[in-house]
């Protein structure tokens, strides 16, 4: 974007601290990141636009983790599955980031290139142009609450002296080795057939018929 | 639990007040809490098995908001769909409460009941018994990715100067009221198409044909 390359360097290293920071405490504040910097705070807003820019340039460090290469798969299904799978891995590293991405403005141009090539790749598969926001929101959503269920404990549901939740704990005893990758499958899997109908039927987005 | 009824009024205060703290700051510590309280932080501690017990207190907060009737609904494709909602919506009104919750173990009694009636549900409708953990970590995966994206902007791709999206912009511009919504419906009822095959196949969970 014409800045100097020490500038670039500088808010790399802006980002990488305030993702370290959330990693440990789940959040940050620009005083904080100059401290571990050992530079002034002003200094940091020298380089960023407040703390929202420090945000993107943290979305920037997580997005470096997935694969655009990806979405140069055909067909249109393969490259999305891919690049979920991708993006569920960057984000996974990164749980305690989730909320304050998934709740601020995408601005960060590496991030829009690759959510500008999936609607390419929807548009140009023939998808309606209203239900492309709807798709992406759906696979994000998917991806990110698959992203946070990969830090949680394989034990997930304790069932301590005073419940009585029998069938529960029968179906935890049944259930197979990668609890968090089976239902990540079972929802992109699930997803995916649903696009293809929307993509068959060209219409807008509605619930399917079920059991 | 057989805890005197004072006892149990202070819990649910603990409760609350660190939802209050989560809300506000994205954290709490059971001293800041104590203090909100205008008590000793022994005397939270005399109350609940530490901070993990305090999450509990949290997660009950939080689940009093979801409505168990639902699951009382036939056929089991209407229940969940219907519970699915209701749970989004009580996990909506507390975005920063997901990262703790889904990364610590559920002991919450009145939630493990929840699950319990789900997991029963499914065991009776004739799930395998090996596919009910992944179904329900589906739906929740599904249920907090978008309660997360429902306190995001509507405009959540922002494409600045110098960022060349034309594509991204062109569907954002065609994407109705309610993104988010739409985004749901469309995970929500692709899942519960997936699981009603799953019902037919009787098998274990793998990818299902897509374009």
């Amino acid at each position: 974007m014409g800045r100097p390359r020490k500038a670039l360097l500088d808010r790399t290293r802006i980002g990488r601290t305030a993702l370290e920071l959330i990693d440990e405490t789940g959040d940050f504040t620009v005083p904080e990141v100059a401290r571990r910097l050992g530079v002034q705070t002003a200094s940091v807003y020298h380089h960023v636009d407040g703390r929202a820019g420090v945000i993107e340039l943290v979305r920037d460090r997580v997005a470096e983790g997935l694969d655009a290469h990806t979405l140069d798969q055909r067909p249109w299904g393969a490259a999305l599955e891919e690049w979920a799978r991708s993006y569920r891995a960057a984000f996974a590293a990164h749980p305690r980031a989730i909320p304050m991405l998934t709740t601020s403005p995408v601005r960060a141009p590496r991030v829009l290139q690759q959510y500008e090539r999936v609607a390419a790749l929807l548009l140009d598969t023939g998808f309606a142009r209203e239900v492309v926001m709807p798709i992406i929101t759906g696979l994000d959503n998917i991806v990110l609450g698959s992203a946070l269920d990969m830090s949680a404990p394989e034990e997930m549901w304790v069932v301590g002296e005073g419940v009585d939740a029998p069938r529960l704990a029968l179906a935890q005893s049944a259930t197979g080795a990668d609890r968090s990758g089976q239902a990540f499958e079972l929802a992109l899997s699930g997803f995916l057939a649903r696009c293809q109908e929307l993509l068959e039927d060209g219409g807008p987005v509605g619930p399917a018929a079920h059991g």
